[in-house]
């Protein structure tokens, strides 16, 4: 059943990939309480890691907010798979994020836009969240970003 | 509207800053099912950094420990101009706490409570909270501590 | 009183350690709105560090994964020391995996599945969460691994 969102994502030409398989024993979400809780999302593309290397090293920052952008539209995917419809999606709560930077790499914040300017232009309000935009020592896959989300849901 | 809280704040001495704009295309806050999940905070005090570097290289640990506090100020900063009232605030759940520290060093606990003493201290039995403490690889705007909140709300 | 997850855990010989104090000013979990959240545990057993070092370096994969799980059993005896009875899990919701490995460490899945794979082989499905695994650059006491987890109570 297509809905307003996915009207939205139309519009805006964004495809989502497939809902990835988790890469170990556990699930890509949980639903308690009306929040769905979205396992940390690498930047998958139907299959494929999109981006493996060290933000300033290997990655460009460019690079770097697009594999963000990939992350969230991981996310979404699992969030339409858990949810059936996006419009079920009352607000996004809170994204964790993590960037495998260079040694002195601070530009976290930035990084992580690519995923939350991508919420704000499918949902608008629905979609500005608080969030954490930390560096990590290392990521699953030699990927360069790794994001979690909390979302609330109808 | 002054409240029991904030006669602790002026009895302890303690000024808040001005609840931080955040860094990039996010929102300092989000309220959801009575939970307010405060984004990541750093050691900002109003509109500039407090503190820049990696603990126990440019940073000492005393320094860090301030940072942690300053981080704590700005949750509540950010509690308040969110809740209107302190009084408002039922329990502090949970604390994410990311140091960048120098290579080998463990002392996060330490640091990081700079911000948990502080929360007990203002709080008493309603500020004593779950927590992580955990080394970072980088944080931005360069700042050697960033912690988010998650707390329950009336 | 004993219940059927007492009777799971004597039927796989898995005995629990003692709910570790915490290191620092906070407490080891706070229940809200039926969920319990759970302090960042580390391999601690019985009062004692189990493994401490970094992954890749001083701690090879299998003990990485050991350190996992008992960072699980910890989790599990603070839900214990919460609940009183662990049949009061309805399920595990999250765990945030954190990983101290050598530069260039990208195994952080397979480390955290030391914890993932014991919830699954207790809980069953109850068991199954949504979770982040990632690099941290130093953890307290120099521990390889620390776990934190939210749980949906009865």
């Amino acid at each position: 059943m297509a809905g307003s969102i996915d009207a939205r994502l139309k519009e805006l030409g964004i495809d989502l990939p497939e809902a990835a398989a988790p890469v170990a024993n556990y699930v890509p979400y949980v639903i308690d309480h009306k929040q769905l809780w979205v396992a940390g999302q690498v930047p998958f593309w139907n299959g494929a890691v999109k981006y493996t290397g060290v933000v300033g090293q290997d990655v460009s920052i460019d690079q770097a907010v697009d594999a963000a952008r990939v992350c969230a539209l991981n996310i979404l995917a699992q969030a339409k798979a858990a949810l059936g419809n996006l419009d079920n999606v009352v607000r996004i709560i809170k994204l964790g994020g993590f960037v495998n930077g260079a040694p002195g790499f601070t530009d976290q914040p930035k990084v992580i836009n690519g995923a939350s300017d991508l919420l704000v232009e499918i949902f608008g309000d629905k979609g500005l969240h608080a969030r954490s935009a930390v560096g990590s020592a290392g990521l699953p896959l030699g990927v360069p970003v790794e994001i979690d989300a909390v979302i609330a849901i109808a």
